[in-house]
């Protein structure tokens, strides 16, 4: 069986279902032997769900050892009933453990606006602190339990060397399949055992996310509840990093693989989704408008309705960079479509005489490349996506309140 | 039969096939017996197509006289060839009219990228020249020959009284279901026989737009193809409209009917939809902050695939609003939903204890009623919108290059 978060050194898991939902697993808990460095990013949502707005709070000092996720219940919008709920169940892990409330984050996934099962997750709490354990298949459980509409759980590891030090870094995700253009909740949690200082661990952390996670998403077109959140325990004892040099460009490298495998397997699992694509703007003058292309056809329906359709509709391509916000001459920009080998259909802003056929081959492929080229520049930046199906609408439309 | 634009005085339309499209009618002719004041708004995508191009460099000084609308073809990112032929076209129809080419308009709608059928088009005006009238089944018919995927055809008329003088509004208009949140064309001509200085009419125009086509739309977020334009010919002979005053706003407000009416009849051919969504958001401290929140929510797949599956699920209207990109307190905010009688949901933030059966049977209905209050001004914004369903995908999918 594949590594997971167990193999970190210090990490225990657990995941199980304590009756939020009613069959399936709903509880993940993650706990550290020491406590550890810590960081997040957050939702840009300005309506936040009450467990954030906890988590932030034990955040902000830069250290935590525990995680609480719940599924089946966002508790957004749950008010003072919420708080009360999410802060009891922040206690009975701290009484349990011994760890200090402050350095207990909790998260939760869910339908919004129903309120918390409070006294339900106390209980699960309590019954699961004593199976917490280094068992590979806790991990997996962990991970299986933060899931919601996903179909698989997703799991990452991976370990490198720093200095003559193995160092560990593994990660469980949640998706959504409404990852694209709406966020259901999107959740990450990350752990490693590398010594490394809480605001190094934030700065990797943050410039991972923006091409990972954030090129599945929208900037700013977050849910309630999404984080991705990470603890550096130091049990690897490599020389502590507390510097942007070459242990930190390592590590970073490293995370932003974890980041990247587990934000591709989001994707994968895409609601009803027939097709992986990735997007590729090149030759960019900078790549925040690389970025900002890639996330505009990337989103668009109109584009991943075409890709479900097996058509290769380039013209709603060029239409959503045109209209992605990004100045630029449309006289200067070619699209490439297709499989392995994406066919130049659109040169100079002008569509070429492709072979139709080969294309209309390639587009039954279940792995599309869309490459736009902007002539201009040398940054590039790269997003994965879906197409829309059947399926994302009666996922969508069942998934109820 | 209703009346419409060839029941403005000095208006002759036609509609034809004329073999761009396999079998329906893909030529519309509007031509006004003297010069008229002209205005437009445009696409505000980048990537513009040929013939919008020459119409904005036409509609320059002010002033037009004819319209040619082609359905089937885009004729964007066609290049030379297709500036070529839309030049071929309005020459055509210039020599026939003896009207100069400056003052004549085209528009084209349909499949991007696709070489520009100039032959078929020249001929098909020569052809249909000789066949502009006043008869009303002309205007029915030129509004039936600007659709693609639209179901029904697109009309409207209204009269009223400036001084003494009767004076007319009629418009046609062609949807695109996937006007929400991509756009395919909107196209939509306006005429009138009022007297009005061509700024007077812009200034109208422009207003009328941003509450009525703005409001089914996301600004900026629009084809290659979009436009929304229109021709006083001053044939009512009333005062002369030259400065914002009463018989300014007395217009405005006509003419403001008539863009509601042919938007919202835009969102009710929407793709696959089954349900039309109006959206208010009301007691907002400024407009523009009211219509981002109403297009960001109208816009929402999972808020509209939510509606589809007649489900209440109000989080994700509130999870909307808060990524809307607008500064607001989620504590402030109440959120509506209903039918007829919308229901209040959430209050100061927070899920109400509403009756859960009575708002189920409320979404069953094909008219679904959603408020925002902001509690935070006086300011508000209204938008319609569609669900999304099944066929919105099908649609979508199988229309093809």
């Amino acid at each position: 069986m594949n590594k997971n978060i167990t193999d970190v050194l210090g990490f225990r898991a657990r995941g199980a279902h304590i009756g939020i939902k009613s069959k399936r697993r709903d509880l993940a808990l993650i706990v550290s032997n020491v406590r550890a460095s810590a960081a997040a990013v957050y939702t840009k949502n300005l309506v936040k769900a009450e467990p954030l707005k906890i988590s932030m709070d034990n955040l902000k000092d830069g250290y935590a050892q525990a995680v609480i996720v719940t599924s089946g219940n966002a508790n957004a919008c749950t008010g003072s009933q919420g708080r009360e709920g999410a802060l009891a169940a922040v206690r009975e892990l701290s009484m349990l453990t011994k760890i200090p409330k402050e350095d207990v984050i909790i998260a939760s996934t869910g339908v919004i606006g129903e309120p918390y099962p409070t006294q339900t997750v106390v209980e699960g709490i309590r019954k699961n602190v004593p199976h917490l354990s280094r068992r590979r298949i806790n991990g997996t459980m962990a991970a299986n339990a933060i899931m919601t509409t996903d179909t698989f759980q997703k799991e990452a590891y991976i370990s490198f060397k720093i200095g003559n030090k193995k160092v560990s870094i593994a990660g469980i995700a949640k998706g959504s399949g409404m990852i694209h253009p709406d966020m259901a909740t999107m959740l990450c949690f990350i752990v490693s055992d590398i010594a490394i200082d809480t605001g190094m661990l934030q700065c990797a952390l943050s410039e991972c996310n923006e091409d990972s996670f954030n090129m599945i998403s929208v900037d700013g077109d977050t849910s309630t509840n999404d984080m991705v959140m990470t603890m550096a325990n130091g049990l690897a004892f490599n020389n502590r990093i507390t510097e942007k040099a070459d242990d930190y460009r390592k590590f970073r490298k490293y995370l932003m693989h974890i980041c990247r495998y587990l934000a591709k397997s989001i994707v994968s699992d895409g609601e009803g989704a027939t097709k992986f694509i990735q997007y590729k703007v090149v030759n960019s003058p900078d790549k925040e408008k690389a970025r900002k292309i890639v996330r505009t056809i990337a989103t668009s329906n109109l584009v991943q309705t075409a890709l479900f359709g097996r058509d290769p509709n380039w013209g709603r391509v060029i239409a959503a960079v045109g209209r992605a916000g990004v100045e630029l001459d449309p006289a200067n920009v070619d699209v490439y479509i297709g499989s392995k080998k994406p066919i130049m259909v659109c040169e100079s802003g002008v569509h070429t005489d492709f072979y139709r056929k080969q294309l209309k081959q390639m587009m039954r492929s279940n792995l599309i490349n869309i490459v736009i080229d902007l002539n201009n520049g040398d940054r590039s930046a790269t997003g994965w996506g879906t197409d829309m199906s059947y399926d994302y609408i009666r996922i969508n439309a069942e998934y109820t309140t």
